[in-house]
């Protein structure tokens, strides 16, 4: 059986803000069907995650090409790979079987062929909807937890700022530093976020980045004691004025700087006289470095999980046409939480 | 008996590049005797290092001023402490002796009384010239040796990349580096330190800095399989070209930044894109911090020293007029390798 695979791919390289006229929905014909033995599979995606770093990948240059596998270029025209989830349909590879359920490198497809030498897992759901495991159970929660725990090496007491804050990563972060022990300030780009991250994901404060002229004003006078660990989402200005209010030995975990994606020339220029004599230690990672502690990750989100002391922001879509506006949102800050696009129903 | 003390006090706060006019020469009595039991004892001043950090500290405001004690502000008009070495005159300390050499925090002054409290302990040239003691086998050396081993975390192998690869610090981390067996290039201010890095202290690579347009491209070219580690001593556009053209993990050790220091609107804006995906660290730290690693960098340096491994370049002006010039000279590049001024004859 073959079917027509509706998929979006770009049209052209994007270099500064994604728009729709970039994106394109496009098809192909697909064989529901593998050869046996040939490792690979059909999958029907279900839930795709849809994140900022995507558009490194689709501009003409960027570092990020040369780094891990899952940012290397995208070419228009072309499927574009992402995190997600799906059912086999049809399963070539002897680990798999027909109406598994499969969480790991998909695309922005209604289906994905699943190659033998891709990153998928057969997915237990242990009781949670499907959504959390690309979500809080997946990269942005492994992301959240080895970038806070690892890179920022943690306290208890110390005094922590996430820049984000309700965005997919941040609101994790956020959490996983206030069940340590740590002191947690968050920004975010609207009334309601903020509101969000103070009243019902604890955070000690919070502030709205869009009503400050001085931010490093704006952090001396949430940090008076200045700041131990920042956890930035952002980039160039908030990482300027992080630094400029950070403590001795203070560490900046350097997940993402979604402000400079989209302009090539908005640059943080830190304060390296701070950064010599507070002797601080700016970091950049990725999630993919962060393997060392998935076990630890998994058993202590599954246990926040389970005690209800894990809040869960996920902002979903509905249907592969309105990926590129979810993702084109991104950018803008329409989303609250870690923006998915649910492709099909199971 | 008392003796009129000359020391250099600056008459003013310094924003921009120290000039003669920012200094003067001022007199104050002081009496060649202490107290039995006071703990305090007179140091006649031999040899003081001349170091571009304490230009921070005759700012009106420097990030340095709150770090640690020995860069705190300095008052116009007041004693300017600094590393050095010298002979007691007059000892209240039962742990030293008139006629002892000591080293450690004296003053740009013919003699300093030194508190109890102060950091100085007894000196045993150990066959080498007193001023080895507070270059190579001093902070210069620390800084150069705990910087690069416990913030560069070298591999055999690597890639190591020097800014300022003839001053105090970065003469030795380049030789260090050699020995420890990665690729060394070092970059400098003219030919003549060019010559010498690469003839006489066998940096691999070496190149004026003066004669370069786009430090990016140049970096390219001495380092086609990108840089490892980068011991940075001036930061600027330098810590951008080095960021640029790092690997990934690479690791940049700040040490200083002094083309910053002298022009508060000269900031490095390094690409955090790069810093994201190639998973660098850009580390501050002082030789304060490096004193776990004290022991055996006493031990390396006095192997290398011993057989002849480890060439030490220094650059010694004559007598306590000469501190300001020599000061000022730092921030063109006059000095080739340890700055320091012979104050007097032992």
């Amino acid at each position: 059986m073959e079917v027509t695979n509706r998929y979006i791919a770009i049209k052209n390289h994007i270099d500064g803000a994604p728009k729709e006229s970039d994106f394109e929905l496009r098809t192909s014909a697909l064989a529901l069907s593998v050869d046996p033995g040939s490792g690979d599979m059909v999958v029907k995606n279900l839930y795709v995650s849809i994140d900022p770093y995507q558009v490194n990948r689709m501009k003409n240059y960027s570092s990020s090409h040369k780094s891990i596998r899952f940012s290397v270029a995208i070419t228009p025209g072309e499927v574009i790979d992402a995190p997600g989830l799906g059912k086999v349909v049809a399963s070539g590879n002897p680990k798999f079987e027909k109406g598994d359920l499969v969480v790991g490198i998909v695309s922005w497809a209604e289906y994905t062929l699943v190659k033998e030498e891709s990153i998928i897992n057969k997915l237990d759901p242990m009781g949670f909807p499907l959504s959390y495991h690309i979500g809080v159970l997946g990269f942005s929660g492994l992301t959240a937890y080895g970038g806070f725990f690892q890179v920022g090496k943690p306290k208890k007491g110390e005094k922590v700022f996430v820049s984000a804050g309700s965005g997919s990563v941040g609101h994790l972060v956020g959490q996983y530093a206030k069940l340590f022990g740590c002191y947690v300030v968050g920004c975010a780009g609207s009334k309601q976020k903020v509101t969000l991250l103070k009243e019902k994901l604890g955070f000690d404060d919070a502030f709205n980045y869009k009503e400050e002229t001085d931010l490093k004003s704006t952090l001396k006078r949430y940090f008076p004691d200045g700041i131990d660990i920042y956890f930035d989402n952002v980039g160039a200005e908030m990482l300027e004025a992080a630094v400029a209010n950070m403590n001795n030995f203070g560490r900046v975990a350097l997940s993402g700087v979604i402000s400079e994606y989209t302009d090539a020339k908005k640059r943080a220029a830190p304060d390296m006289l701070d950064v010599v004599y507070k002797r601080i230690t700016i970091r950049g990672f990725l999630a993919a470095d962060c393997m060392n502690v998935y076990t630890d990750f998994l058993s202590t989100t599954l246990d926040h999980l389970r005690t209800g002391k894990l809040q869960v922001l996920e902002d979903i879509s509905l249907s592969l046409e309105n990926i590129p506006s979810s993702f084109i949102g991104l950018f803008r800050g329409d989303n609250i939480g870690k923006k998915i696009v649910k492709i099909a129903e199971e």
